[in-house]
């Protein structure tokens, strides 16, 4: 049961718990029927019944929806009833990233389940004594997971960047490496989740790259998230993940896709078939 | 709406369409109604009633229980009710395919409803010209899909043989690997589908496997089911994918997983989640 521990961890959602959120007729978030409430305040801009909530500003222009919404939530983070805000936008999409419905700061999309997307990068080195993964230890002092294992780099895909110039971006960021060395970087697939917690529903998209570096690469972080960074034997880090908790969550799944997609889970495990359709739910 | 049409075509079933099979209370399986009636002129053997099917052979042997099982079937090939036998048998199974439930001939798996699974390996070289892949073109004598373009390697897993050893024995009846270069193989995952046919209803899953090879590497089919092999720039092998069905079905799904996992199909691709879940549904 060690690897799907994670990937249950990750996907506790109750559907009834939630109503619906609609732009343009389309589902896409949903969110605590509390909260919704608390949006009817504002007729002008959510029509909210019992059964969904749906935006009814009546511009279609992005910016002009997008600013009537950010109004709404600056109101309630003044007031205490919503958290601080992130200050990175997310777009919210029915089909395509690139038509989005509307921008969200990503601080509120659990309250609105808006699907987050993130990218994060499996940095591996091939030496002689075996394949070694370079694992990042987070700094104390973050908000999130503080002093957990994560990924070499991770980090969330905000509005008005694209795939490759975000993770260039998040490279230097989180391990100085340069743009040079990220053009080898090669996408690998993904995993999701969707996962309730006290602020709403939390619907995640991980973006998985592979990036081999040579053996004399140093990690370097440049923006205070992660404290150290360790050059560790791919089993020390599959044994960390299957026994411990050791790891932020969600990077135990990039992890998990990484030891399937190199041989190191094979089909012999009983659960190899559950956690690839674990990794990979259908939104 | 390229790559995802070849999802779409392995995944057509109606589960009204079929009654559910037991063993040991499991149910492992599901058939027509038409072929559960059939079976209920054994009523040692199977007990049927509208909802379901059940088998009822009163040991709790797995030699004893598939005897009982074999002489039906062959009594039904006999009457021109069922197909040919295959001659290899499948393991039936719930939870692990070491604790099979029930042996059945490879050819009933339809007819039952029973996960069939098998091994595919993508062969493939790395140029100066860039990654070049190894494709079978099937023979014209094929009573499955003559003519059909096809993986290096690919085979059903049956009963009594593990991972690694079928691998190595269809390695070398399908290409002339030798087993050292067979030791050379890594799992990289596995794809599933269910889809309903005239005979039943058809579940499967493919262990997949990526192979990278010398340049020198010539495969040679030892078993007369491959009638010449290609080495082809994977963009060509891509387009045909995408565009075509040339491919044996099932290959295409094996083709995009290898595509998706070695970055020539990116997450700029509006199907790239779909195609994700869609490869990895839950069983």
């Amino acid at each position: 049961m060690g690897f799907m521990k994670h990937i249950r961890a990750c996907n506790k959602h109750n559907p009834a718990d939630f109503v619906p959120f609609l732009v343009e007729g389309k589902t896409i978030g949903k969110m605590r029927p509390v909260f919704a409430q608390t949006l009817g305040r504002w007729p002008d801009v959510f029509g909210v019944s019992n059964s969904r909530v749906e935006l009814v500003v009546e511009s279609v222009d992005l910016q002009e929806r997008s600013n009537a919404v950010a109004a709404v939530i600056e109101q309630l983070v003044a007031e205490g009833v919503l958290d601080h805000l992130h200050g990175e936008l997310y777009s919210v999409f029915d089909d395509s990233r690139d038509n989005p419905l509307l921008l969200l700061d990503r601080a509120m999309a659990p309250y609105f389940g808006i699907r987050s997307l993130g990218q994060h990068i499996n940095g591996f080195v091939r030496t002689d004594d075996g394949l070694k993964l370079w694992i990042g230890r987070r700094a104390k002092d973050r908000i999130n997971y503080p002093g957990k294992l994560d990924n070499l780099v991770a980090g969330g895909l905000p509005h008005g960047l694209g795939f490759e110039e975000n993770l260039a971006k998040e490279c230097w960021e989180e391990a100085a490496i340069s743009a040079e060395t990220a053009a080898e970087i090669i996408p690998v697939g993904a995993v999701s989740y969707n996962v309730d917690t006290a602020k709403g529903f939390n619907p995640f998209t991980l973006f998985c790259y592979d990036l081999e570096l040579p053996a004399d690469f140093q990690p370097r972080c440049t923006d205070g998230e992660v404290e150290c960074f360790y050059l560790w034997p791919v089993e020390k880090v599959m044994e960390i993940v299957k026994t411990g908790e050791e790891f932020k969550l969600n990077c135990n799944l990039v992890i998990i896709d990484f030891l399937i997609r190199h041989g190191l889970i094979g089909p012999e495990d009983d659960d190899y078939l559950e956690l690839l359709s674990g990794l990979h739910p259908s939104l």
